[in-house]
């Protein structure tokens, strides 16, 4: 890499963008934001280790910084909030090329343009062998819109946008050495963050509590359901699959396993009272977004898989664990 | 490292304390704060590698939290921010033991302490090897007591905090495989971020710009002069040294340039109208804070080193650059 850390920053700097909000970015000790009256300010962090998070023989740099924004600014959308600004901490491999510096900088721009937020600050150096990737994004929301984690009740639906599972299959056929469709590519290396849904469940006050799917259904929900002191009974046949899911589900039963431990979906599980389900159907229709009435919120403190049949399903396999995945074992 | 993701994070919560403008912690998809009326967010983050920016073998795991800690807070000191939140992604190695764990934890939740910063959310992933931190700090400050790098004018003095160098000395020490006195090892290890002072500036309207001192006066201060589109003439003779470092000075003459290049002092460099003197002065017996008037501000954009004699020192070494830095080097 030949080019140091001020040209890189001052590289950076040339293509950030302003908003109205942000009244310092790059270039002091620390951004600054004046966050307007009846609002707060959200924010979240997320690490994305080469080698435990992604493979760099599996992603493209450009997707990889993509991805890396889309991932983060998800977080935003689980709360309701509009995303405002990322700082973004890189440390780069001394083997990395100029090309592949711009290349993954193009990734993160194009995500940074995708959702409509600006690069405040961050930090680069090299790393003496592996691609590091640190991003805290900052959004805002409205005091009373905010969407949290405690707020399912005994009653309430629960609900799911797009479908599951697909970003789990890439990564099963990833490790298989097999190649991916378009769809299922798109879906692990290029996630959408739902923030235009975020946003709107919150601002409608659809949504009684919400997050985003990143570790699957199974272990996700049960914070929710923690959080809020409920528990939930889901119906398996109302889970949302895609085409192309189904396909492979024929081929082989056992990867419905995907369908609530594979990962990295980034779709949005929200609970909401049962006299909304109208108003939630024409949200889905309006923006083109599948919206899937999955289950309900009960008052036993547990998570029910239930099969058509009636009976109970047994998940084979554990929650995900970020020190412990099947994702991480295959990076080993 | 025998406990999982979950089992660290409810580890961690346990720990975590209140402030009243955070309105949601850790446990939610992001964290949540209500900004006072006429307060800014200011943010900052830093990411810090194992083998780049610090060695296992010279830290214990304890000092190394906590000056991970101190060294993010020290970029809102240097803007005269009061620090409200931090964010801690970590990314801990497979080998480390539970105890090992605990004693970084144990480091950061010190420096926590010291400054009175609440943990608001982070990340946790194992690490296929090296340790890596990520940390971003968030604090608050009133839009009018900001203290930018822009604001410093021709004419204005220059001061610095503390002490010069003494951290790349014991830098340059550890290179050598020599040991530390008590007094280097806290310098280097246990920085303090000037938070108090820095807020006294700001509050006080002492300061016209100011930054922290992370790379050295030589890197650090032109950005300074950039963004305020001025030069500054630096009196070596004024610079301030620790009696250890004027001891090693006397035996070695060319350990000068540590002074300007050393890195990790983080002391406060600010610039003041030169009728705040007095007042600078009063503030720095009150704080019990070696604070030092180094030169001054001119038309000029140069920077230049006036040596006793009258002469213009030239720098050996060029300024510090996290991609080629003599401490990276020293790491690889």
């Amino acid at each position: 890499m030949r080019v140091g850390e001020f040209e890189l920053i001052d590289k950076i700097r040339r293509r950030v963008k302003n908003s109205d909000e942000l009244r310092l970015g790059i270039g002091d000790d620390c951004s600054s934001i004046a966050v307007p009256l009846d609002h707060e300010l959200v924010t979240s962090t997320d690490l994305l280790l080469e080698g435990v998070h992604f493979r760099l023989d599996w992603t493209d740099l450009f997707s990889l910084g993509m991805k890396s924004i889309a991932v983060n600014i998800s977080d935003l959308a689980a709360m309701g909030a509009r995303p405002l600004s990322v700082h973004l901490a890189v440390g780069l491999p001394l083997n990395f090329s100029d090309q592949q510096v711009d290349q993954f900088l193009d990734g993160i721009f194009a995500g940074l343009d995708r959702y409509n937020v600006v690069l405040a600050g961050g930090d680069t150096c090299k790393s003496s062998d592996h691609l590091v990737i640190s991003i805290t994004v900052q959004g805002l929301c409205h005091k009373d819109r905010l969407i949290k984690r405690d707020g399912a009740k005994v009653g309430n639906d629960l609900w799911v946008s797009g479908t599951l599972g697909d970003s789990g299959l890439a990564l099963r056929f990833l490790q298989q050495k097999q190649g991916l469709t378009e769809f299922l590519d798109q879906r692990h290396h290029r996630p959408e963050a739902r923030i235009e849904l975020g946003s709107s469940l919150g601002g409608l006050s659809l949504a009684t509590a919400m997050l985003d799917l990143s570790d699957g259904i199974d272990g996700d929900l049960r914070h929710l359901l923690k959080a809020s002191e409920v528990g939930a009974r889901i119906e398996l046949e109302r889970l949302p699959l895609s085409h192309e899911f189904r396909t492979e589900l024929q081929k082989d039963a056992a990867l419905f396993e995907l369908v609530l431990c594979g990962g990295e979906d980034y779709e949005l599980l929200f609970t909401a009272e049962p006299d909304k389900r109208s108003r939630i159907e024409s949200l889905s229709a309006d923006m083109n977004i599948s919206l899937q009435r999955i289950g309900e919120i009960i008052a036993e403190p547990a998570l029910h898989y239930c099969e058509a049949t009636g009976l109970n399903y047994q998940l084979q396999s554990g929650a995900f664990d970020h020190f412990s995945s099947t994702r991480d074992r295959s990076c080993e």
